[in-house]
């Protein structure tokens, strides 16, 4: 049965970044962007007392908090205080209500490995980690369905689930540290979504602590129920500002019997769009992933890992996954596309078919770990875009022409099958002219191109100021009521996803 | 290539209530369910010269209203003055401006195919018609994505699709009529859900008209946007209280290649539910649907219709349909899991796979017709629960023990693979006792196996103060804020889906 890889991205990245000293910390949120404080009270001893009244000592740091003020990426960076593990939703719930009773500011935080700023604090907030909360409920195997709290880890659920014969219906890269509770806040999408769906579809049930500390109970452990506004989707999402998720129920795919990778070189992004195409055609109901991976990012993981690349070179990449339940049918469905790939005009030139885990897990780490290894070039400004399929390329190359050599590197990969771009600018140290040239600049193309600013990363408090790019006024408007009737006193995750007045 | 059957039932009904003059129209609903009018104005002659000004005098209707005011199983009866038919949003906001500003109540209607009285004015709301609101807009055949008017019908947008290989990813008995605004307000399920998920997974844009005529516009067609809160998903499933669903976009799947039909003779339920449990495995990927039909039900679409039955008579029925790109692929695997079936003792005592168009059409005539013999018995009360797999047919078992020998018939039938029971219970008149008898026992069992008590249907009219058995207090709560935020006056769609205070 399929193992799904465990490349661990971002704890090879924790690794790397406490074994190099010499990588230096990136300058304070509030100072590199000229932060403003909200209205909310500073924390004082009354507050950290009753905070271990409710959670018991070992569960309220006050030291060591770099880990949980900085992203792993080095973009951003806090100054919290204080550090909360509650383990139950009730726990979650008091502390919730004292903060809002004493405007304190909050940030929740579970795996920390977001892409955007939206896990770390901005100033001083109390960061409220769900790590502690990572009780398996229930797994049911007639209707699929798990039943979790919201700090297990993404990777420790499928390995649960893999006893019961079904998988997690999302993959990423950060899989190992992630949390499901991010997972759903930030509406992941990852490398399988082109098969399973959005978390919108897969997510049954979401219990979340609102910010006043009334737990809003909406975990459903059904496949259908048409009962009244459809609130869970609020959460999904929200990376965090609406409600702590504490708690998910989600329907669960079974594990395939058989899966299939194509490593294919081809000659450049129009030779990818139509190759892509095709496998949703010709490959249909077991086609599982269709990813992207320029000349550049390839030569870029390679090189800085002394990976092997098992193709030619060439212009550009795709991985091409099947899942399904007769190996058979599927290796003989993949086989067939791929000769057809290789003997027509269609620019593929040269391919390679695995269907052996370990192999499997080589390949998928050309693609997971193109993240880790763009890190080490210095600062890397990162975007995550959905595009129009005709346009998915020409970001890249718009890109490049803007840069010029003022900058590294400018690469792309990503989710093709989605539409969905992973735009990564690198030089060797941040600098704000090259910052200043990339935004808005990129999200104003974005919106030319009728695409989104961001896909599955989220908003978080890197782009909030740019929402206006990728919804109308109309639409921001009515989030901003939401907010205020959901957290009037704005205290959970300020400064992200709502654009500041 | 596939051809979803065209069973039109509810057009059948229409015309049979037409035919039938014997057919005694419901009592008025205000009457029978002692409703006290909201405080909205009444319309007056100048409010009706307004609405002529803005969509010309055709498209305002004043008379023989009947149809409009009734709903087609005849459970519900309201008395609505004026229909008003707009073609565009910007009719529909300035005629929604005007009436929030006189404080006009206001019922949307699509095809007003519901079954819970959601689609059908209570007292004298005004009602807004989308059916001139049938214009395609777009159909991407690269990404998939469909864009339209909310007034399309969902064949006739099933049909445009099947020229570009593509197909709606949803289906149901009232197919010929209903409207894709009605299925999106009421999250519609259907026959396929099993395979191709909910509407929170495939719709990917909304555009709506709040009640204060504002359009809310968030009609994204991309897969992938995650930049700030998921409104449309407040409005699939909203029944028209929160806004006037005016377009939409779709992500519809590729039309299959190949797709099968069997329909298999069981001995009981806990077979089936085996039944459906193996096709999930050993179908996988290929699996579009998992019905079940009790013998009581297929006894009363046969007899009345003097339908074929093509299987030996049994306890209970499924049709399990599959549908993938690779014909050979797909009936070796349904062949092989039919073969299995037959010669174990699962319980499946005779079978019948087809393949053939129109052989597969009266297969699904006779789960799709059932809904119009059972009004042939006089009234139906009709619930649509939502189950744990395993409770799935206790709770008919139940509710026959329940009812005993005062009711004609007490039938189920359904989407077995989404634990989604329709529950049916016949009379020949409506009598309030029986009423009484069924309603809240039928909830109260139902939260008490921690079902749903609307899987599909929505809340309505019918259903709505009885949320409290499916949904928690602080949900409800919030779904009242919600409704206050964007509804301030109330005028969208009153004695709706949330409770009476």
């Amino acid at each position: 049965q399929y193992q799904i890889p465990v490349t661990s991205t971002i704890e090879n990245i924790r690794n790397f970044s406490t074994t190099h000293q010499s990588l230096e910390k990136c300058a304070l949120t509030r100072e590199r962007y000229q932060i403003k404080r909200g209205n909310y009270n500073e924390i004082t001893p009354d507050d950290v007392s009753f905070f271990k009244s409710v959670l018991g000592d070992s569960a309220v740091i006050t030291e060591d908090l770099e880990g949980y003020n900085t992203d792993w990426i080095n973009i951003v960076r806090g100054e919290s205080q204080v550090l909360l593990r509650p383990r139950t939703t009730d726990e979650v719930s008091r502390v919730l209500r004292h903060c809002n009773d004493r405007r304190l500011a909050v940030c929740p935080q579970g795996g920390n490995t977001g892409l955007v700023g939206g896990s770390v604090p901005v100033f001083d907030e109390v960061i409220l980690s769900t790590s502690l909360m990572n009780n398996i409920e229930n797994v049911d195997e007639l209707s699929g369905v798990l039943t979790c709290q919201s700090g297990c880890v993404l990777q420790t659920l499928d390995q649960h689930l893999e006893q019961h014969g079904l998988m997690m219906p999302l993959d990423l890269g950060a899989k190992g540290s992630c949390q499901i509770g991010g997972n759903v806040s930030t509406n992941a999408g990852g490398l399988r979504l082109l098969r399973y769906g959005s978390l919108h579809g897969s997510v049954l049930g979401v219990e979340a602590v609102m910010a006043s500390g009334e737990v809003l109970d909406c975990m459903c452990t059904l496949r259908k129920d048409n009962t009244g506004y459809h609130l869970k989707h609020l959460l999904i999402g929200a990376e965090g500002t609406l409600g702590v998720v504490t708690k998910v129920a989600i329907l669960c795919p079974r594990r395939p019997q058989s899966v299939s990778l194509a490593l294919l070189s081809v000659d450049g992004f129009n030779s990818a769009l139509a190759i892509c195409q095709r496998a949703k055609i010709e490959l249909g109901e077991i086609l599982s992933s269709c990813e992207f991976i320029d000349g550049s990012s390839m030569e870029c993981v390679t090189s800085h890992f002394n990976l092997t690349l098992p193709v030619t070179e060439a212009a550009c990449y795709m991985i091409i996954e099947t899942a399904g339940s007769n190996s058979d049918h599927d290796q003989e469905k993949l086989e067939s596309f791929l000769s057809t790939s290789l003997s027509d005009s269609s620019g593929v030139t040269d391919g390679t078919l695995v269907t052996e885990s370990s192999r499997m897990d080589k390949i998928w780490a050309l693609r997971e770990r193109i993240v880790e290894a763009l890190l080490l070039e210095g600062h890397v400004f990162k975007y995550d875009i959905s595009l129009p399929m005709q346009e998915f390329y020409n970001l890249v190359l718009k890109t490049q022409a803007h840069m010029g050599d003022t900058v590294s590197r400018c690469c792309g990969y990503g989710h093709l099958g989605d539409g969905n771009l992973h735009l990564n600018v690198t030089i060797p140290q941040y600098n704000q002219e090259a910052a200043d040239r990339l935004v808005p600049w990129i999200y104003e193309e974005t919106a030319r191109m009728r695409g989104s600013i961001s896909a599955e990363h989220g908003l978080g408090f890197m782009k909030r100021n740019y929402i206006g790019h990728s919804k109308h006024q109309s639409a921001v408007n009515l989030m901003m009521g939401i907010k205020k009737l959901m957290d009037p006193n704005g205290i959970l995750n300020p400064y992200k996803v709502l654009p500041d007045h």
